[in-house]
């Protein structure tokens, strides 16, 4: 019983994915990737959590910014700003080297699956990371101020409009790739984390790909969810905003009333061990531990910890 | 009769262009350019003539290489080459800016003609700027070593392969761009420049778009080309060693001999001015005067030398 699998969205659910990636063998570590931030920008197709995941595996990520890579250079930004182009999306020269190469194993005719393998493999990442589909979905944040396209909400209006709800387009005809589905029924699989990435955003499109749920909820090993909500904030990212508009308890229990029914154990912090016993009236299980991951020996910490609670729940 | 319509290939053919726009309102000047080169790379669609062209018109050109933009960066193509990803093709940062905004326009269903307008506007370039097809043409140089793809041939195998002929590949099922047809049309056409570019690269792929030959032939304003050989020799690139192999003469009789029948005269260099009487032979008139184009007052005074051989043909 050796086998992980991993559902990440972007930085909580990359560190999470760098920490088992330090433990466990390259072939028992499969990363399923949310892609319903995937957007096309410039004729390149950006792919913001497959990236994230990739270069904090490959230890090239931007630990300031949470996107983009480390020592970036700004060459074809600063000129598409001069001339008066599309420069709101910041695209780094080493980021955009990724992104051409991606263009050209796409144009070429591979799947977004076999474009990732090449890229991870370039850049001397050895887990299987897996985008949730080949297809394309994208999240669409329902607003009061309307529909916004996931970016446009991210970046363009800092994710200031008042969330009413989310849509997944494309989700229904998309298709969990073979090599998710098999690492998800594998005879050995160990058990599945949830990673702390947002629940709405990075888990729900997961979630809606056909098959992802079924699959999670069919599976014998125990699944775990680590809550990306910690002393009743989000370390990232919009999630608590989301879960107050969306009138959830802003705290771990509002996470397990989330995941409820799909995973069997939620791991929080110590900082909210005081819920512990309110998120196992709706689990079977809650485990507490440090969940911050501000280093290097932290993710490592977290997931030995998220390793030890799926063997705990096997025995 | 004041408009002007310029076949441009790249880096004499922009450096005549450059001329010809310090010296005509910018609605008098057409220039069509070859796009035999164009090539897709990493995605990108590659205009290495239209973009010479542009940014030499914009005075943005490096006078170094012949190609690409002064003052460049490379942070992309350095992460590429780390990588192991293509990194033949010199692609600088500012470079790929401009084909990331023609990649964006391209996509957004902009044809080239349109996306060349855009393009070269963003850059602050007021003549019409036209490729010869929105449709693509690929030049194919056959040679001893088998038939090449343009860019192979020129950067790749550095012109070395022997010449025996040349495909335009898509030619057939090409159209010139409405602009351009307009403008070889106009009433008031005070002539067509070839300017000195390559015959069998450059103007060969433009005079086998279906009606661009037959425009001309049918024009009743004159018709020159300047001879991009002189002295024997090609200024720039590989059109000398082409006629060799080809068994053309080296010489300015040679490049008359290849456009007999298109061109009402031939101007020539003053170097070349005892060949005169020969050339004269093949054409109905020969203009001899300094074609070496080594900075901008020799741009802008050989652009006025063609405009007063038109002037004279006319009169």
């Amino acid at each position: 019983m050796s086998r992980v699998v991993a559902l990440c969205g972007g930085v909580g659910g990359a560190k999470l994915a760098f920490g088992l990636a330090k433990l466990l063998a390259p072939e028992d570590l499969t990363l399923i990737v949310n892609t319903g931030d995937d957007f096309e920008h410039l004729g390149l197709t950006i792919c913001p959590d497959l990236d994230t995941v990739t270069y904090t595996l490959a230890g090239l990520e931007n630990p300031d910014t949470g996107w983009g890579r480390a020592g970036e250079t700004w060459g074809v930004l600063q000129e598409l700003a001069r001339r008066g182009g599309e420069s709101w999306f910041r695209l780094g020269d080493k980021d955009i080297a990724h992104h051409l190469t991606r263009r050209a194993l796409l144009d070429a005719g591979r799947t977004l699956t076999a474009a990732t393998a090449s890229l991870t493999t370039a850049l001397g990442v050895l887990p299987a990371v897996v985008p949730m589909a080949n297809e394309s979905v994208r999240t669409i944040i329902e607003t009061e101020d309307g529909a916004l396209a996931f970016q446009d909400y991210f970046v363009r209006r800092r994710c200031e409009p008042r969330v009413t709800g989310f849509r997944f387009e494309g989700a229904d005809r998309a298709c969990l790739p073979a090599e998710a589905s098999a690492a998800l029924e594998a005879p050995d699989l160990a058990g599945i984390i949830l990673c702390p990435s947002n629940p709405f955003v990075s888990l729900g499109p997961m979630l809606a790909v056909p098959g992802l749920r079924e699959s999670i909820e069919a599976c014998s090993a125990p699944v775990i969810a680590v809550s990306p909500i910690v002393g009743g904030q989000a370390l990232k990212g919009p999630a608590a905003k989301m879960m107050a508009e969306l009138g959830y308890d802003v705290s771990v229990v509002g996470v397990a009333s989330f995941y409820e029914g799909l995973i069997d154990a939620l791991v929080i912090d110590t900082m909210d061990k005081a819920l512990g016993e309110s998120v196992a009236m709706k689990r079977a299980s809650c485990f507490v531990t440090n969940t911050i991951m501000s280093n290097a020996d932290e993710r490592i910490a977290l997931a030995r910890q998220c390793l030890r609670f799926l063997d705990l729940m096997r025995d």
